[in-house]
């Protein structure tokens, strides 16, 4: 064995022990780092070595500057935005990837890979119940794969976009709720951001259809071409769920494309008592899920899951003779479906997660995340000094003291430092509201209920 | 230690160990595997499994399905494309990235990814000779870092673009030999593929700049208005290198943003006596690298500079409410500058990778791999049954049997059957080329000599 691979395997092998130790008790950390802006920036030197360095060297600084910096979202404390933990077999699986290095811009640039992608994405929609025809492709982001579906609706509405670019009577529709990805796929499409409607919600943050039918009709009285629907099932501030079968009876009715925003909610459509929240997605002519916010597996892997690959073609696809290989219809070139040309191995890691826990394995973490929810949800119903703000369907509660609004931050910025927890905060119907998020396959009771002990103790006296 | 984390243990120092063989004797496998569309697609199962496997059966059909069709973009004689390869230091780094699992939304969501990405780029752009002012910014892939920058160049010629969508008369200019990527991103952003100029080539495939202001001229005087140049800085094809400081002249004189890819020609601007092909960069507004390219990390590590942060921020940052935080100046929210909202902690592996190899040792790799190109250029010259169709500035070499295109194709195919080397093709001048390129760490001279011997061998007799 050659020095240069011999030297990797030793720091390997420590490699694997310190992450061991760190997955063992991330509790030793503080969730939240004890640094100020700059800290880290101002401990490392301002220029890169000339000569090269062993492994001891960079993994000590490692240990000693990176680590004490790193915000952790592994800690069972972490209980801000989404879970979005990772898991052992996707570690593992990340290993590979890196080592193999291979890359899936079409066939013949890794079968290995394009295969395994489309394997591992229909396993995946079996699990969420979309019909078959249902094509897949990760993405690094939601926020990626949305931009795509939108390009995808652009193409079927207006195929000249392509040739002569974004025309200004396309309005696209999404809710008051909807995550800012959806806007800012419109901006850099160049729909424009006041082409963009966002569709009121009712009291518990679903798009309201009937102001949904109504901008679509007042769209259509002044000259303006309705072309897509943007429903979220799981909204990122209260995991709400829009009504997607009656926003999938307008988009029938109207013509429009039906992109389903499922990053977080999509996660819970595996449980088949949490199914009912994707009543209506098989309608959808698009609809994205995060294997990386609730599914155990590391960032990044965005799942876009389309009926029209078509279409998603029809707007990406534009091969330069370079690449061109012969056409086989079990030889699928994702370069063509996509804005990025290179492809990282990430069905990998959903591979090794889907098999390691099996189905029954992702169920029963989801199913005890949801009931730590609900836990809490009750003990903040049942404290008269608090109130719940949003219904909490998932595992995510929002909830406020009855106070100010700065009196609310107080709280959200005491429990943080005392870097056991880490919450966020959100606002709801014009107030700040406090945001608790499960999603952690380490976090547990004790850790839910050690949260409500530092939210209570910081409460203004 | 946790039943949980202990079987993680052992899985991973028992794949570290397989890696550690995989790249001590990649030649043992086939560069392109022996499979046939389909194939791995039908020896897998057609559902994930119900319950969970133990991590000996994944790694064993890892082993046993799933390496056979790969695509070795690791083994010494894999000179498709460009080398690609990873290095062993940016391995151990993807193995802690993926442990940490740490995402640099906003800086709160993780200091030391917001940081270290800052700090790495800086040290990056100091080996590229860039000025101080340019600010980087990691994504995946060259394609959606041009598309970052396209768009941030609309925003600067067109504010209302923002708000009110892309409006048909602007236009941007590329070489012919440029990469399909700004084509797709200018489609994708509304541009429009009729906006967008190819500019041709002189008899080196560097762009014509009396063609490109040729071609702004006609624009300006059919009421368009050009707003952005792209210049290529080693094109895919031949490694060409567009005569970057008369584009800047016309770029600066009609008010254009330029935009350099670099994508593979950043790798060796860092070796001295390469440098020349930056002539011009620094006036520019913006210039991709791709470290995922020949800088020995693996896919994917995309570095975007620009002298104008504050375009690409105004271009995109929109906020939501749940994700603000107080600001301060030294706490960057690399959220505001993209359209992807989650960020992996990819700046780890490229600062691993600097200070394991140094500049000394990158600048040796490079070096290397460039006269083993150069060697080989001299074989094919001195062979008066092959051509080189282009200039070889860099380590890639375009070349031909003086025959039909036909016989150059079979060749390849023949070359790529043998398992022991891999190389692709280009189009050149309305013919089809063989394309040999050096990028691989394991790559030696003797593998050079191999693919040579491979290719004298497939010539029809």
């Amino acid at each position: 064995m050659s020095k240069y691979v011999d030297d990797f395997r030793s720091a390997a092998h420590e490699t694997v022990d310190w992450i061991s130790e760190y997955l063992d008790d991330t509790r030793r950390y503080p969730v939240f780092p004890r640094v100020k802006p700059g800290d880290l920036t101002d401990s490392l030197p301002s220029a890169a070595p000339q000569t090269g360095e062993p492994f001891d060297a960079i993994l000590k600084d490692f240990d000693k500057l990176i680590v004490p910096a790193v915000t952790h979202w592994n800690h069972p404390g972490f209980m801000a935005y989404f879970g979005c933990t990772g898991s052992t077999p996707a570690i593992v699986a990340e290993m590979l990837i890196a080592a193999l290095n291979t890359n899936g811009i079409h066939w013949m640039t890794s079968p290995a890979l394009t295969e395994l992608e489309q394997v591992t994405l229909g396993w995946l929609r079996q699990w969420l119940g979309l019909p078959e025809e249902f094509f897949g492709i990760i993405f690094d982001t939601a926020s990626v794969s949305s931009l795509h579906a939108i390009a995808a609706a652009r193409e079927l509405a207006d195929p000249e976009a392509r040739e002569n670019g974004s025309r200004p009577f396309l309005t696209l529709y999404t809710s008051e709720q909807a995550h800012s990805s959806i806007e800012k796929g419109a901006i850099a499409l160049g729909i424009g951001r006041r082409n963009v409607r966002k569709i009121p919600v009712d009291d518990r943050f679903r798009m309201r259809t009937d102001a949904l039918e109504q901008a679509i009709a007042r769209d259509l009285a002044s000259g303006k071409r309705p072309f897509c629907v943007v429903a979220t099932v799981g909204t990122t501030s209260t995991t709400s769920v829009d009504p997607v079968p009656a926003i999938a009876d307008l988009a029938e009715r109207y013509g429009l494309w039906l992109h389903v925003d499922a990053a977080y909610g999509g996660g819970a459509a595996i449980v088949p008592e949490f199914r009912h929240i994707f009543a209506g997605v098989d309608r959808a002519q698009s609809v994205v899920m995060n294997a990386h916010k609730w599914l155990f597996t590391p960032s990044d892997l965005s799942a876009l899951y389309t009926r029209r690959p078509d279409i998603l073609r029809r707007a990406f696809s534009l091969v330069p003779e370079y690449l061109k290989t012969p056409e086989d219809p079990r030889a699928i070139n994702l370069m063509d479906y996509a804005i990025p040309l290179g492809r990282r191995f990430r069905a990998l890691k959903l591979w090794f997660v889907m098999r390691y826990f099996g189905r029954e394995g992702i169920c029963t973490a989801i199913r005890s995340q949801v009931a730590m929810a609900k836990k809490f949800a009750g003990w903040v119903d049942a404290d008269s000094r608090f109130e719940r703000v949003a219904p909490a369907p998932l595992s995510v509660v929002c909830f406020r003291f009855k106070g100010t609004d700065q009196e609310n931050r107080d709280i959200l910025a005491e429990v943080n430092a005392s870097g056991r927890v880490f919450l966020s905060g959100t606002e709801l119907n014009g107030h700040f509201a406090i945001r608790l998020a499960i999603g952690n396959l380490g976090t547990s009771r004790e850790d839910v209920e050690q949260a409500w002990d530092l939210i209570r103790k910081a409460v203004p006296v």
